[in-house]
Protein backbone atom coordinates (compact mmCIF):
# COMPACT_ATOMS: atom_id res chain seq x y z
CA UNK A 1 0.00 0.00 0.00
CA UNK A 2 0.97 3.42 -0.97
CA UNK A 3 0.53 6.72 1.28
CA UNK A 4 0.34 10.05 -1.19
CA UNK A 5 -0.53 13.52 0.05
CA UNK A 6 -2.65 15.73 -2.49
CA UNK A 7 -2.42 19.49 -2.47
CA UNK A 8 -5.49 20.65 -3.33
CA UNK A 9 -7.03 23.93 -4.34
CA UNK A 10 -10.89 24.69 -5.01
CA UNK A 11 -13.57 27.35 -5.87
CA UNK A 12 -16.08 26.34 -3.07
CA UNK A 13 -18.76 28.14 -4.51
CA UNK A 14 -20.69 25.33 -6.42
CA UNK A 15 -19.76 22.34 -3.91
CA UNK A 16 -21.88 21.69 -1.16
CA UNK A 17 -18.85 21.86 0.96
CA UNK A 18 -15.75 19.26 1.36
CA UNK A 19 -17.70 16.28 2.33
CA UNK A 20 -19.49 13.18 0.49
CA UNK A 21 -22.81 13.16 0.77
CA UNK A 22 -25.70 11.32 -1.44
CA UNK A 23 -26.85 13.25 -3.96
CA UNK A 24 -24.71 16.55 -3.55
CA UNK A 25 -21.76 17.90 -5.57
CA UNK A 26 -18.83 17.82 -3.16
CA UNK A 27 -14.75 18.11 -3.45
CA UNK A 28 -14.60 14.77 -1.64
CA UNK A 29 -16.68 13.21 -4.23
CA UNK A 30 -15.42 14.48 -7.38
CA UNK A 31 -11.79 13.53 -6.18
CA UNK A 32 -12.97 9.93 -5.43
CA UNK A 33 -14.49 9.81 -8.91
CA UNK A 34 -11.63 11.15 -10.40
CA UNK A 35 -9.28 8.84 -9.04
CA UNK A 36 -11.98 6.10 -9.61
CA UNK A 37 -11.63 6.86 -13.41
CA UNK A 38 -7.80 6.52 -13.10
CA UNK A 39 -7.10 3.60 -10.96
CA UNK A 40 -10.17 1.92 -10.43
CA UNK A 41 -9.89 2.02 -6.83
CA UNK A 42 -13.21 2.78 -4.87
CA UNK A 43 -11.98 4.67 -1.88
CA UNK A 44 -12.26 7.33 0.77
CA UNK A 45 -10.04 9.97 1.15
CA UNK A 46 -9.53 11.83 3.70
CA UNK A 47 -8.87 16.18 3.72
CA UNK A 48 -7.42 17.96 6.90
CA UNK A 49 -10.29 20.60 6.95
CA UNK A 50 -13.85 19.57 6.03
CA UNK A 51 -14.78 22.95 4.63
CA UNK A 52 -18.50 23.92 4.43
CA UNK A 53 -20.68 24.50 1.51
CA UNK A 54 -18.95 27.95 -0.42
CA UNK A 55 -16.18 27.88 1.44
CA UNK A 56 -12.88 28.05 -0.67
CA UNK A 57 -9.10 26.21 -0.55
CA UNK A 58 -6.09 27.28 -1.65
CA UNK A 59 -3.61 24.68 0.30
CA UNK A 60 -6.44 21.70 1.13
CA UNK A 61 -4.50 18.66 2.11
CA UNK A 62 -5.93 15.30 1.12
CA UNK A 63 -4.09 11.78 2.31
CA UNK A 64 -5.12 8.81 0.06
CA UNK A 65 -3.92 5.30 0.18
CA UNK A 66 -3.62 3.20 -3.28
CA UNK A 67 -2.12 0.71 -5.02
CA UNK A 68 -1.17 2.44 -8.08
CA UNK A 69 2.11 2.66 -9.32
CA UNK A 70 1.44 5.70 -10.96
CA UNK A 71 3.94 8.18 -10.80
CA UNK A 72 3.28 11.19 -9.00
CA UNK A 73 3.45 13.48 -11.83
CA UNK A 74 1.31 11.17 -14.16
CA UNK A 75 -1.22 11.26 -11.15
CA UNK A 76 -1.32 14.87 -11.04
CA UNK A 77 -1.80 15.32 -14.97
CA UNK A 78 -4.17 12.66 -14.40
CA UNK A 79 -6.85 13.92 -11.55
CA UNK A 80 -6.28 17.48 -13.13
CA UNK A 81 -7.83 16.04 -16.27
CA UNK A 82 -10.47 14.35 -14.46
CA UNK A 83 -11.32 16.83 -11.89
CA UNK A 84 -14.15 19.78 -13.01
CA UNK A 85 -12.66 23.29 -13.29
CA UNK A 86 -12.92 24.40 -10.24
CA UNK A 87 -11.17 21.85 -8.22
CA UNK A 88 -7.08 22.15 -9.14
CA UNK A 89 -4.82 19.48 -7.74
CA UNK A 90 -1.41 21.10 -7.09
CA UNK A 91 1.10 18.55 -5.69
CA UNK A 92 0.77 14.95 -5.48
CA UNK A 93 3.68 13.59 -3.04
CA UNK A 94 4.76 9.96 -1.43
CA UNK A 95 3.73 11.11 2.05
CA UNK A 96 4.89 8.31 5.15
CA UNK A 97 3.21 5.13 5.84
CA UNK A 98 0.04 5.56 7.56
CA UNK A 99 -0.38 9.06 6.72
CA UNK A 100 -3.59 10.49 7.65
CA UNK A 101 -3.98 14.45 7.08
CA UNK A 102 -6.04 14.92 10.12
CA UNK A 103 -3.80 13.02 12.16
CA UNK A 104 -0.82 14.51 10.58
CA UNK A 105 -1.99 18.01 10.56
CA UNK A 106 -0.32 20.17 13.44
CA UNK A 107 -1.92 23.63 12.41
CA UNK A 108 -3.47 25.29 10.02
CA UNK A 109 -4.26 28.51 8.59
CA UNK A 110 -7.13 30.31 7.23
CA UNK A 111 -7.90 33.77 5.46
CA UNK A 112 -10.86 35.66 5.49
CA UNK A 113 -11.30 38.21 2.65
CA UNK A 114 -13.63 41.46 3.52
CA UNK A 115 -14.62 44.48 0.85
CA UNK A 116 -15.56 47.43 2.66
CA UNK A 117 -17.11 49.88 0.25
CA UNK A 118 -20.81 50.67 -0.95
CA UNK A 119 -20.36 49.75 -4.47
CA UNK A 120 -20.08 46.05 -5.04
CA UNK A 121 -17.18 44.58 -6.19
CA UNK A 122 -18.61 42.67 -9.03
CA UNK A 123 -15.37 40.15 -9.78
CA UNK A 124 -15.30 38.98 -6.22
CA UNK A 125 -18.70 38.09 -5.54
CA UNK A 126 -18.47 34.83 -4.81
CA UNK A 127 -15.20 35.16 -3.13
CA UNK A 128 -15.54 37.77 -0.22
CA UNK A 129 -18.06 39.13 2.53
CA UNK A 130 -19.24 42.53 0.95
CA UNK A 131 -19.71 45.07 4.04
CA UNK A 132 -21.18 48.31 2.99
CA UNK A 133 -19.42 50.43 5.31
CA UNK A 134 -15.82 51.27 5.41
CA UNK A 135 -13.70 49.08 8.29
CA UNK A 136 -11.13 50.15 10.93
CA UNK A 137 -8.52 47.57 9.98
CA UNK A 138 -6.28 48.52 12.25
CA UNK A 139 -8.75 48.46 15.48
CA UNK A 140 -9.73 45.20 14.35
CA UNK A 141 -5.90 43.93 14.49
CA UNK A 142 -5.57 45.38 17.83
CA UNK A 143 -8.71 43.44 18.99
CA UNK A 144 -7.74 40.55 17.50
CA UNK A 145 -4.73 39.84 19.27
CA UNK A 146 -6.30 39.25 22.59
CA UNK A 147 -7.14 35.87 20.92
CA UNK A 148 -3.68 35.03 20.36
CA UNK A 149 -2.96 32.15 22.71
CA UNK A 150 -4.30 29.12 24.48
CA UNK A 151 -7.88 29.89 24.99
CA UNK A 152 -11.50 28.39 26.20
CA UNK A 153 -13.06 29.25 22.92
CA UNK A 154 -16.51 27.89 23.25
CA UNK A 155 -17.93 31.53 22.75
CA UNK A 156 -16.81 31.51 18.82
CA UNK A 157 -18.33 28.17 18.08
CA UNK A 158 -21.08 27.44 16.30
CA UNK A 159 -23.05 24.63 18.34
CA UNK A 160 -24.19 21.60 16.29
CA UNK A 161 -21.12 19.99 16.31
CA UNK A 162 -20.03 19.64 20.00
CA UNK A 163 -15.80 18.69 20.28
CA UNK A 164 -14.43 16.83 23.59
CA UNK A 165 -12.77 20.35 24.44
CA UNK A 166 -13.04 23.94 23.08
CA UNK A 167 -9.50 25.00 23.90
CA UNK A 168 -7.83 25.68 21.22
CA UNK A 169 -4.09 27.75 20.69
CA UNK A 170 -3.94 30.74 17.97
CA UNK A 171 -0.29 30.94 16.78
CA UNK A 172 -1.02 33.98 14.70
CA UNK A 173 -3.83 35.92 13.99
CA UNK A 174 -3.90 39.40 12.09
CA UNK A 175 -5.65 42.05 9.89
CA UNK A 176 -4.43 44.03 7.26
CA UNK A 177 -5.81 46.12 4.67
CA UNK A 178 -4.53 44.80 0.71
CA UNK A 179 -4.13 47.02 -2.27
CA UNK A 180 -4.65 45.94 -5.75
CA UNK A 181 -5.23 48.69 -9.00
CA UNK A 182 -8.93 47.66 -8.69
CA UNK A 183 -9.87 47.03 -5.28
CA UNK A 184 -8.68 47.46 -1.43
CA UNK A 185 -9.49 44.20 0.75
CA UNK A 186 -9.41 43.73 4.20
CA UNK A 187 -7.40 39.98 4.62
CA UNK A 188 -7.95 38.51 8.54
CA UNK A 189 -5.78 35.47 8.93
CA UNK A 190 -5.66 32.88 11.79
CA UNK A 191 -3.20 29.95 12.23
CA UNK A 192 -4.22 27.36 15.14
CA UNK A 193 -3.25 24.19 16.08
CA UNK A 194 -7.44 23.30 15.53
CA UNK A 195 -10.85 25.00 15.02
CA UNK A 196 -14.00 24.89 16.18
CA UNK A 197 -17.16 24.94 14.20
CA UNK A 198 -17.33 28.14 12.20
CA UNK A 199 -14.65 29.14 14.85
CA UNK A 200 -12.72 31.26 11.95
CA UNK A 201 -16.32 33.25 11.10
CA UNK A 202 -17.56 33.56 14.24
CA UNK A 203 -14.08 35.21 15.25
CA UNK A 204 -14.75 37.48 11.59
CA UNK A 205 -17.91 38.26 12.45
CA UNK A 206 -17.03 39.38 15.96
CA UNK A 207 -14.31 41.80 14.72
CA UNK A 208 -16.33 42.85 12.03
CA UNK A 209 -18.70 44.45 14.89
CA UNK A 210 -15.45 46.50 16.13
CA UNK A 211 -14.70 47.32 12.49
CA UNK A 212 -17.90 49.27 12.42
CA UNK A 213 -16.89 51.20 15.87
CA UNK A 214 -20.45 49.01 17.31
CA UNK A 215 -17.90 47.60 19.62
CA UNK A 216 -14.28 48.49 21.46
CA UNK A 217 -11.51 46.98 20.73
CA UNK A 218 -11.74 45.50 24.21
CA UNK A 219 -14.87 43.72 23.06
CA UNK A 220 -13.03 40.18 21.59
CA UNK A 221 -11.54 39.64 24.91
CA UNK A 222 -14.61 40.33 27.00
CA UNK A 223 -16.51 37.41 24.78
CA UNK A 224 -14.31 34.92 24.62
CA UNK A 225 -13.83 35.23 28.79
CA UNK A 226 -17.95 34.80 28.82
CA UNK A 227 -17.78 31.65 27.50
CA UNK A 228 -21.38 31.93 25.57
CA UNK A 229 -21.83 31.87 21.86
CA UNK A 230 -25.06 33.84 22.59
CA UNK A 231 -23.10 37.59 22.74
CA UNK A 232 -20.51 36.94 20.22
CA UNK A 233 -21.06 38.82 16.47
CA UNK A 234 -22.71 37.09 13.87
CA UNK A 235 -21.26 34.13 12.11
CA UNK A 236 -19.26 35.37 8.66
CA UNK A 237 -20.80 34.22 5.45
CA UNK A 238 -18.90 31.32 3.91
CA UNK A 239 -17.83 32.92 0.72
CA UNK A 240 -14.90 35.16 2.33
CA UNK A 241 -13.37 31.74 3.78
CA UNK A 242 -10.23 29.91 2.15
CA UNK A 243 -8.40 27.16 4.07
CA UNK A 244 -4.65 28.71 3.25
CA UNK A 245 -2.32 25.76 4.53
CA UNK A 246 -2.11 22.91 6.42
CA UNK A 247 1.35 22.72 8.69
CA UNK A 248 2.44 19.24 9.16
CA UNK B 1 -32.99 67.04 -20.28
CA UNK B 2 -30.37 66.36 -18.64
CA UNK B 3 -27.61 64.57 -19.57
CA UNK B 4 -25.06 61.76 -17.42
CA UNK B 5 -22.70 59.70 -17.72
CA UNK B 6 -22.11 57.11 -15.80
CA UNK B 7 -19.10 54.58 -15.11
CA UNK B 8 -19.95 50.77 -15.01
CA UNK B 9 -17.86 47.59 -14.22
CA UNK B 10 -19.41 44.25 -14.91
CA UNK B 11 -18.16 40.64 -14.94
CA UNK B 12 -18.73 39.66 -18.58
CA UNK B 13 -19.05 35.72 -17.94
CA UNK B 14 -23.17 35.72 -17.88
CA UNK B 15 -23.70 37.94 -20.22
CA UNK B 16 -24.36 37.95 -24.10
CA UNK B 17 -22.27 40.85 -24.41
CA UNK B 18 -22.98 45.17 -23.52
CA UNK B 19 -24.98 45.57 -26.61
CA UNK B 20 -29.25 44.65 -26.57
CA UNK B 21 -30.42 41.33 -28.08
CA UNK B 22 -33.57 40.09 -27.73
CA UNK B 23 -34.54 37.46 -25.41
CA UNK B 24 -30.77 37.52 -24.45
CA UNK B 25 -28.98 38.33 -21.20
CA UNK B 26 -27.04 41.63 -21.91
CA UNK B 27 -25.45 44.39 -19.54
CA UNK B 28 -27.54 47.00 -21.94
CA UNK B 29 -30.42 45.35 -21.47
CA UNK B 30 -30.28 45.01 -17.46
CA UNK B 31 -29.34 49.04 -16.98
CA UNK B 32 -31.92 49.72 -19.29
CA UNK B 33 -34.46 47.77 -17.17
CA UNK B 34 -32.99 49.16 -14.15
CA UNK B 35 -33.88 52.74 -15.37
CA UNK B 36 -37.15 51.88 -16.24
CA UNK B 37 -37.81 50.97 -12.41
CA UNK B 38 -36.50 53.89 -11.06
CA UNK B 39 -37.59 56.38 -13.38
CA UNK B 40 -40.27 55.19 -15.75
CA UNK B 41 -37.76 56.41 -19.17
CA UNK B 42 -38.31 53.93 -21.60
CA UNK B 43 -34.60 55.51 -22.67
CA UNK B 44 -31.63 53.05 -25.34
CA UNK B 45 -28.19 54.42 -23.52
CA UNK B 46 -25.19 54.47 -25.37
CA UNK B 47 -21.37 52.50 -24.10
CA UNK B 48 -18.24 54.09 -24.84
CA UNK B 49 -17.25 50.28 -26.09
CA UNK B 50 -19.50 47.44 -26.64
CA UNK B 51 -17.74 44.44 -25.13
CA UNK B 52 -18.75 41.11 -26.69
CA UNK B 53 -19.95 37.86 -24.85
CA UNK B 54 -17.65 37.39 -21.87
CA UNK B 55 -15.60 40.38 -21.79
CA UNK B 56 -15.58 42.13 -18.39
CA UNK B 57 -15.44 45.78 -17.82
CA UNK B 58 -13.78 48.04 -14.98
CA UNK B 59 -14.63 51.17 -16.66
CA UNK B 60 -17.37 51.30 -18.93
CA UNK B 61 -18.66 54.50 -19.58
CA UNK B 62 -22.05 54.85 -20.26
CA UNK B 63 -24.19 58.41 -21.40
CA UNK B 64 -27.65 58.44 -20.49
CA UNK B 65 -30.72 60.93 -21.05
CA UNK B 66 -33.01 61.73 -19.00
CA UNK B 67 -35.48 63.74 -17.56
CA UNK B 68 -35.41 62.17 -13.57
CA UNK B 69 -34.45 65.22 -10.83
CA UNK B 70 -33.07 62.66 -9.26
CA UNK B 71 -29.81 63.69 -7.35
CA UNK B 72 -26.85 61.78 -8.46
CA UNK B 73 -26.28 60.13 -5.39
CA UNK B 74 -29.59 58.78 -5.39
CA UNK B 75 -29.71 57.94 -8.71
CA UNK B 76 -26.18 56.12 -8.00
CA UNK B 77 -28.00 53.92 -4.86
CA UNK B 78 -31.03 53.45 -6.78
CA UNK B 79 -29.46 51.51 -9.85
CA UNK B 80 -26.56 49.61 -7.51
CA UNK B 81 -30.07 47.98 -5.87
CA UNK B 82 -31.80 47.79 -9.21
CA UNK B 83 -29.25 45.89 -11.25
CA UNK B 84 -28.40 42.23 -10.82
CA UNK B 85 -24.64 41.16 -8.83
CA UNK B 86 -22.74 40.72 -11.69
CA UNK B 87 -23.15 44.42 -12.99
CA UNK B 88 -21.95 47.44 -10.17
CA UNK B 89 -22.72 51.16 -10.99
CA UNK B 90 -19.45 52.97 -9.65
CA UNK B 91 -20.03 56.30 -10.73
CA UNK B 92 -23.07 59.12 -11.79
CA UNK B 93 -21.84 62.26 -13.24
CA UNK B 94 -23.58 65.18 -14.66
CA UNK B 95 -22.03 65.45 -18.28
CA UNK B 96 -22.32 68.21 -20.65
CA UNK B 97 -25.42 69.01 -23.01
CA UNK B 98 -25.66 66.58 -25.77
CA UNK B 99 -22.80 63.91 -23.69
CA UNK B 100 -22.28 61.04 -26.08
CA UNK B 101 -20.30 57.83 -24.35
CA UNK B 102 -19.20 57.31 -28.12
CA UNK B 103 -18.53 60.53 -29.97
CA UNK B 104 -16.88 61.98 -26.82
CA UNK B 105 -14.28 59.77 -25.68
CA UNK B 106 -10.63 59.80 -27.58
CA UNK B 107 -8.90 56.98 -26.72
CA UNK B 108 -9.91 53.69 -24.37
CA UNK B 109 -7.47 51.16 -22.38
CA UNK B 110 -8.21 47.11 -22.65
CA UNK B 111 -6.40 44.46 -20.46
CA UNK B 112 -6.18 41.08 -21.01
CA UNK B 113 -4.74 38.75 -18.38
CA UNK B 114 -3.02 35.53 -18.98
CA UNK B 115 -2.43 32.86 -16.54
CA UNK B 116 0.78 30.73 -18.27
CA UNK B 117 0.74 27.91 -15.30
CA UNK B 118 0.35 24.06 -16.05
CA UNK B 119 -2.15 23.82 -13.20
CA UNK B 120 -5.10 25.63 -13.55
CA UNK B 121 -6.43 28.72 -11.10
CA UNK B 122 -9.77 27.46 -9.62
CA UNK B 123 -10.83 31.31 -9.09
CA UNK B 124 -9.75 32.74 -12.20
CA UNK B 125 -11.41 30.43 -14.72
CA UNK B 126 -13.65 32.90 -15.79
CA UNK B 127 -11.22 35.66 -15.29
CA UNK B 128 -7.98 34.76 -17.55
CA UNK B 129 -6.82 33.10 -20.11
CA UNK B 130 -5.30 30.01 -19.24
CA UNK B 131 -2.00 29.04 -21.28
CA UNK B 132 -0.72 25.91 -20.62
CA UNK B 133 3.01 26.72 -20.47
CA UNK B 134 5.39 29.26 -19.03
CA UNK B 135 5.40 32.59 -21.49
CA UNK B 136 8.42 35.06 -21.73
CA UNK B 137 6.73 38.23 -20.92
CA UNK B 138 9.70 39.80 -21.92
CA UNK B 139 10.09 39.04 -24.97
CA UNK B 140 6.21 39.67 -25.58
CA UNK B 141 6.39 43.18 -24.23
CA UNK B 142 9.85 43.88 -26.37
CA UNK B 143 7.70 42.21 -29.50
CA UNK B 144 4.55 44.69 -28.55
CA UNK B 145 6.72 48.39 -29.20
CA UNK B 146 6.63 47.41 -32.69
CA UNK B 147 2.57 48.38 -32.79
CA UNK B 148 2.80 51.43 -30.72
CA UNK B 149 2.03 54.42 -32.93
CA UNK B 150 -0.48 55.35 -35.93
CA UNK B 151 -0.67 52.25 -38.35
CA UNK B 152 -3.06 50.18 -40.42
CA UNK B 153 -4.20 47.55 -38.02
CA UNK B 154 -6.08 45.21 -40.49
CA UNK B 155 -4.10 42.06 -39.84
CA UNK B 156 -5.41 42.31 -36.30
CA UNK B 157 -8.95 42.75 -37.43
CA UNK B 158 -11.44 40.08 -37.20
CA UNK B 159 -13.56 40.49 -40.63
CA UNK B 160 -17.63 40.39 -40.40
CA UNK B 161 -17.48 44.28 -38.70
CA UNK B 162 -15.65 46.02 -41.72
CA UNK B 163 -14.63 49.81 -40.82
CA UNK B 164 -14.06 52.48 -43.25
CA UNK B 165 -10.52 53.27 -42.26
CA UNK B 166 -8.63 50.13 -40.16
CA UNK B 167 -6.00 53.14 -39.24
CA UNK B 168 -5.94 53.55 -35.29
CA UNK B 169 -2.84 54.72 -33.06
CA UNK B 170 -2.24 52.88 -29.62
CA UNK B 171 -0.35 55.47 -27.66
CA UNK B 172 0.60 52.81 -24.91
CA UNK B 173 1.41 49.08 -25.25
CA UNK B 174 2.39 47.21 -22.42
CA UNK B 175 3.07 43.22 -21.10
CA UNK B 176 4.09 42.73 -17.29
CA UNK B 177 4.34 40.20 -14.77
CA UNK B 178 2.11 40.75 -11.52
CA UNK B 179 2.22 38.51 -8.73
CA UNK B 180 0.02 38.13 -5.57
CA UNK B 181 0.65 35.78 -2.82
CA UNK B 182 -1.39 33.79 -4.68
CA UNK B 183 -0.71 33.46 -8.19
CA UNK B 184 1.32 35.02 -11.06
CA UNK B 185 -0.68 36.63 -14.02
CA UNK B 186 0.56 38.54 -17.43
CA UNK B 187 -1.20 41.76 -17.58
CA UNK B 188 -1.57 43.16 -21.15
CA UNK B 189 -2.66 46.80 -21.78
CA UNK B 190 -3.22 47.80 -24.99
CA UNK B 191 -4.62 51.97 -25.14
CA UNK B 192 -5.68 53.50 -28.30
CA UNK B 193 -7.68 55.98 -30.22
CA UNK B 194 -10.05 53.41 -31.70
CA UNK B 195 -9.93 49.77 -31.77
CA UNK B 196 -11.00 47.19 -34.60
CA UNK B 197 -13.00 43.96 -34.14
CA UNK B 198 -11.28 41.88 -31.57
CA UNK B 199 -8.21 43.88 -31.83
CA UNK B 200 -6.91 43.14 -28.70
CA UNK B 201 -7.33 39.81 -28.66
CA UNK B 202 -5.66 38.92 -32.22
CA UNK B 203 -3.19 41.02 -30.52
CA UNK B 204 -3.15 38.69 -27.50
CA UNK B 205 -3.47 36.15 -29.43
CA UNK B 206 -0.23 36.70 -31.89
CA UNK B 207 1.65 38.17 -28.61
CA UNK B 208 1.13 34.43 -27.08
CA UNK B 209 2.86 33.22 -30.00
CA UNK B 210 6.33 35.31 -29.16
CA UNK B 211 5.72 34.22 -25.81
CA UNK B 212 5.98 30.26 -26.16
CA UNK B 213 8.99 30.90 -28.80
CA UNK B 214 7.19 29.84 -31.82
CA UNK B 215 7.22 33.45 -33.39
CA UNK B 216 10.58 35.69 -33.02
CA UNK B 217 10.25 39.13 -31.37
CA UNK B 218 9.98 40.80 -34.89
CA UNK B 219 6.63 38.88 -35.74
CA UNK B 220 3.88 41.21 -34.82
CA UNK B 221 5.42 43.84 -36.99
CA UNK B 222 5.71 41.62 -39.72
CA UNK B 223 1.87 40.43 -39.54
CA UNK B 224 1.37 44.31 -39.25
CA UNK B 225 2.68 45.04 -42.91
CA UNK B 226 1.30 42.45 -44.01
CA UNK B 227 -2.23 43.23 -43.58
CA UNK B 228 -3.60 39.99 -43.70
CA UNK B 229 -5.72 38.81 -40.56
CA UNK B 230 -4.90 35.20 -41.91
CA UNK B 231 -1.44 35.20 -40.70
CA UNK B 232 -1.59 36.85 -37.27
CA UNK B 233 -2.10 34.48 -34.04
CA UNK B 234 -5.65 32.90 -32.80
CA UNK B 235 -8.15 35.04 -30.84
CA UNK B 236 -7.52 35.31 -27.68
CA UNK B 237 -10.80 34.01 -25.77
CA UNK B 238 -12.70 36.37 -24.17
CA UNK B 239 -12.89 35.69 -20.61
CA UNK B 240 -8.70 37.21 -19.99
CA UNK B 241 -10.49 40.69 -21.47
CA UNK B 242 -11.24 43.99 -19.21
CA UNK B 243 -12.26 47.00 -20.56
CA UNK B 244 -10.21 49.44 -18.20
CA UNK B 245 -10.93 53.01 -18.62
CA UNK B 246 -12.31 55.49 -21.25
CA UNK B 247 -10.57 58.68 -21.67
CA UNK B 248 -12.56 61.82 -22.44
Amino acid sequence: MRFLKLTVAYDGTDFAGWQWQPQKRTVQGELEAAIKTITGDETRIVASGRTDAGVHAMGQVVSWQTESELGGDVLLRALNANVPRDIAVREVCEAPRGFNAIRASVSKRYRYLLYDDPIRDVFARNYVWQVWQRLDAAAMHEAAQSLRGRHDFKSYQTSGSPRVSTVRSIGDILVKRRATDWAEHIVVEVEADGFLYNMVRNIVGTLVDVGKGKQRTGWPEEVLGQRDRCIAGATAPPQGLYLLKVNF
